[in-house]
């Protein structure tokens, strides 16, 4: 466990354009104000998307497809640096026209009906994320 | 795309009133600490729920009643102007006795059995809602 | 109905231990920052996880397992104060490899595959539970 505290930044509420992609549009966000590192929060509807389960033996992602108009329940996530670029990581819960919920790790592919996100900077020590060998996934770096 | 910073405001803990519809208490804090915009979040449990699905086809809001208690798994939105008035804009996400979801967008008739809510105000610039032709819904002006 | 202004303290962002369990771990970030009460969110992995449903009319929680790995979708609640010790309260979403969801409240028997956690301090009052004698629940006391 490492933990570490970090100041308050700027805090952006953006309306992400309709048809865009969810994961780009968050990263332009971040990008257009110059965020290193920040915490999300949105909700909303997509058209369709696509989600993703670590499979925790294998250490692979699969990804799935959800092929019709979903409410974006929720989505929680956070900004970091992975590469020295920004990394959007976002899990979604999507619930269909009965309610249904199927929810995942957000892939690249969920194109925006309508989202309001929340973006609260976070300032301090650089937020990279590195290699970690039990998990096999990039996880932040030095917590 | 559209994205304004907002400077924090107060923030509020609130216990809703057992028994109290949850988007009404939900306006009522707002309203009782005259915040014209926040973002909010909740936890707990429900006595019954009505959410709703966008059809985006259609643009008309289907609602569904859900009659049973249920656990308010998670509780995320905004508040802001519509027509003059204090607007929730919520989504939850619902469990039954199994943990089977239910998700969707929060209509009136959710009568509260217990709910644990913070308020993050957001003060800045009006943050008002209005008709979009694209989606036939009411997003925010100007953002 | 009860709320009360909250000053925001410090903000933690934490790595969770691998293996370590869900509650214990989010309680021992909050002990070795001194933090008396907070805002909580998280997205992560659990290796497997027991949640818990509130029966309203019993006053009961009952408990059910998920025996395999899941995507820990989301996780929101809070730490406040309950017999003199810290007290998490969390309400998670979970997603197996197919997207289903299952959600409750968040039992101790949550070993963690990976945890990113947010801790959002509240500064004021005392937030303490008390035993509620409408809802069986122990809720936070003259709120």
């Amino acid at each position: 466990m490492g933990a570490r505290e970090y100041a308050r930044g700027r805090r952006v509420v953006a309306r992400l354009r309709h048809g865009g992609d969810l994961l780009e549009e968050i990263a332009a966000v971040a990008d257009a104000h110059g965020m290193q590192a920040a915490e999300l929060r949105a909700i909303g509807a997509l058209t369709s998307a696509r989600l993703a389960f670590y499979d925790q033996s294998t250490h692979q992602y699969g990804e799935f497809a959800v092929e019709e108009p979903v409410e974006l329940v929720g989505l929680l996530g956070n900004i970091s640096r992975k590469d020295g670029a920004t990394f959007v990581h976002a899990h979604a819960t999507l619930a269909g026209h009965d309610g249904a919920c199927l929810g995942g790790h957000v892939a690249p592919g969920c194109p925006i009906f309508a989202c309001e996100l929340v973006l609260q900077e976070l300032v301090g020590e650089a937020l990279e994320r590195t290699f970690d060998e039990v998990t096999g996934l990039g996880l932040w770096r030095d917590l």
